[in-house]
């Protein structure tokens, strides 16, 4: 603890140089979606790699098809765990950029009328500011200790706002350089500024097309009309009876494999006092439309959903047009959670729609995408170590979340590296990612490189 | 009767001139949706009136803000019946022109292999060919007798191709001069090229875009998935249970004014030996998909329907966008019979989806379009004499039959003058209207021009 101690002083003692590092950083526009910029994501890459270099890891930049990966490894003590850090040094472009009270390349340090700092800036948030909270806690154990306390390796990418194509053939061509204990991800949100979280549940992602034909071409509905089948018709029975009057879907089999969150984590959810009206006032809603007896948090985090994204059939323009068309079709969704399969429930939703299909109907499968959830193992040791580290940190204690969405590169570890993550960041809901005046807030990039600080130690011991 | 005789045999043996007199028509490229043929129409309006004014009736050439009315008037004998025989002297365009065999405006005979002879060109069926049965039919009367059996005015119209716009603006301002006692409609087709049909009922239609909205944005289906309402979801729903399982429409008071057909009428289509296989079958489809125990006839012609013409909510591009939209719509059309009441209908409609509107929800109805069915009474007079007219000329009896769709003047003669029509015409189903290489029979010419002698001389008995 004498260690933890010194190392935390150390992060205080130069919160300042690491605010001019993270500065220095956020100066190169490394926009990754815009091929006008590969050289800066280039160059944001060989930085990175550079101060990693001088803090004492290998560190490499490793080129890809598209913009190159940073790796660094740096060894830990005997019998500690390896844990691999993940975080992207590419951002998103900067439209509209006249919404911007200041350059988004020229990070500039605002005060508030709270008292409070912000450091504003592209990318401040997402993800530079809080990749650099681990290496700056790397940097003072490594200043402090002259080692670390975890075998550490680091894994930055530069494509992760433009869909990430270079990631699983780099995971896949080193996988055994890539595979580690557990994986430490910071692109995340606390729950708030006082309360620090760990995503430990990321719902899983299954898409299918469904198209419904009937007659060979479209039909005049004055002469057909009463006889003749109306795909639309058959879409919207058909998608209309997969939920049930309590907001239950109800393919068969669909909930197999939904576990249920323990009760202390149930309380802990409604310990975070999350109105309803709160999280549905912002969109202009007031009513949870999920599963009956299930809170938001519950309906968003740890159950599945059946969505239709989108619909369309027959004649969609302005005015009328009397017709009977030959096809319809629908984009559905399901959000999966703990151990649905993926599989089975693309089959269980086509035998479902297979099995309503009327008469002169024939119907058509578009699979898209397909994986599974991921649940941190709500006992798992590396999860009790983080929350208590983040706990003795922050003014409130940490708590276990559930995301809604997905985070394509959690999965990737899973399945083929398989390497459990843990997700813990210190962004907050206003920090305006994608949008205009993106900013992180200094007591998350000081707190951040402390609490670093804390988990590496708590996970080493 | 010997009056009878001697006009059929005079049409018989001046055929070959109506030939002619049919050609001349046709030669005027009379296109009314196609303002650079404004001047053609003209001509074909003036054509017309100088014809039967050559005939004996007091004709003229009426001016609108469009192409111009012919209105003809002709007395008949003391206590006869005064008929109103509508048709319309503009064509349809030509185009695709190089699929045509031979020049559009420059009618053929063409002999088939069967021995059948046509006349090809545009407008022969529609409607040029048509009406001229009905004006050499007064002519050979005239001719023959020295005047007409019943009283007749005859009102073509311009614009019929082109969405009517003159029609109801001419019928208010000339109502007295326009209502008689009953319409006669010739721009219908024969049942087959042995059995003439009279056309008793017409579906009504009433249109309704209904637009569900819930979230003041499109919401993403990761954070607000399982809570937030989506509005395609509450559209399928409502849509879904419109109808029930035996295909009946489930909307309260919606049977409210469907009568049935009698018996003897049901019979004769029944005779009609249509298979639901021939009907359904050239569109790809085989089990008419409406109420249950009801014959296809039964379903196009004398039931309602409720159909989807349109839907569309969400994101309906390429790929997938996980999306929960902030609204989605259908276009809903109802095609009406008997008595069934338009307003009351779009009420009855919008009270079934207010009543299945979750909360949260909010929606908005556009209404389009509204009118009632046209159904003449099976027992009218005229109705039986006109049936047994066009039995007398034809090989088959003459059938009554309803059609699917709507003839907009037939309501307007119903609605603004309380004029019932009879629809008889003796266009075939192959006459290829609208389409290249248009024809008309010369059975349909030379038997139409004897069965129009046969009905007015049936009606003025």
């Amino acid at each position: 603890m004498a260690d933890l101690d010194s190392v935390l002083a150390c992060l205080d003692l130069n919160l300042d140089r690491s605010v001019g590092r993270l500065s220095d950083l956020l100066r190169i526009p490394s926009i990754s979606t815009d091929p006008a910029y590969a050289a800066e994501c280039q160059r944001a890459a060989e930085y990175l790699a550079g101060d990693l270099a001088a803090i004492g890891f290998q560190a490499a930049v490793r080129e890809t098809p598209g913009h190159p990966m940073v790796v660094a490894h740096h060894d830990g003590p005997e019998g500690a765990p390896h844990v691999l850090f993940y975080g992207h040094y590419d951002v998103q472009p900067v439209d509209p950029i006249e919404e911007w009270t200041s350059p988004p390349f020229e990070p500039e340090i605002h005060e508030m009328s709270d008292g409070s700092r912000r450091i504003v800036a592209r990318g401040s948030a997402d993800d530079k500011g809080q990749l650099m909270t681990f290496v700056e806690a790397c940097r003072a154990f490594k200043a402090e200790t002259g080692g670390l306390p975890c075998k550490v390796t680091i894994f930055l990418e530069g494509e992760e706002e433009s869909g990430s194509p270079s990631l699983v053939p780099f995971l896949e061509a080193n996988k055994a350089e890539l595979s580690a204990d557990v994986a430490l991800v910071c692109d995340t949100n606390m729950w708030d500024r006082q309360t620090p979280a760990i995503s430990t549940g990321l719902r899983g992602l299954v898409g299918e097309e469904v198209v419904i034909k009937a007659a060979n071409r479209d039909l005049h509905s004055g002469y057909y009309g009463g006889a003749a089948r109306n795909p639309i018709h058959v879409l919207t029975t058909i998608l209309g009876e997969m939920h049930d009057a309590d907001g239950r879907v109800t393919i068969p089999g669909f909930y197999d494999g939904v576990g249920e969150v323990p009760e202390e984590v149930l309380k802990s959810w409604e310990d975070l006092g999350l109105s309803e009206a709160e999280f549905l006032g912002s969109v202009g809603l007031k009513t949870p439309a999920g599963e009956k007896g299930r809170t938001v948090l519950e309906q968003t985090w740890s159950r599945p959903t059946a969505e239709v994204n989108g619909i369309s059939g027959g004649y969609t323009g302005k005015g009328f047009k009397t017709v009977i068309p030959a096809e319809a079709f629908a984009k559905v969704s399901f959000r999966l959670v703990f151990d649905q399969d993926p599989d089975k429930i693309r089959a269980a939703f086509r035998k479902f729609v297979e099995d309503r299909l009327p008469d002169d109907c024939t119907v058509e499968f578009h699979p898209h995408g397909g994986s599974g959830a991921i649940q941190l193992p709500f006992d798992s040791p590396w999860l009790e170590k983080t929350r208590a580290a983040l706990s003795d940190e922050w003014p409130k204690p940490a708590v276990m979340i559930g995301m809604g969405g997905s985070i394509p590169v959690v999965g990737e570890f899973k399945s083929r590296l398989g390497m459990e993550s843990l997700l813990v960041g210190f962004g907050l809901g206003d920090d305006a990612i994608h949008s205009p005046n993106e900013k992180y807030e200094m007591t998350s990039f000081q707190k951040g490189q402390r609490s670093w600080a804390r988990i590496l130690a708590a996970l080493g011991r």
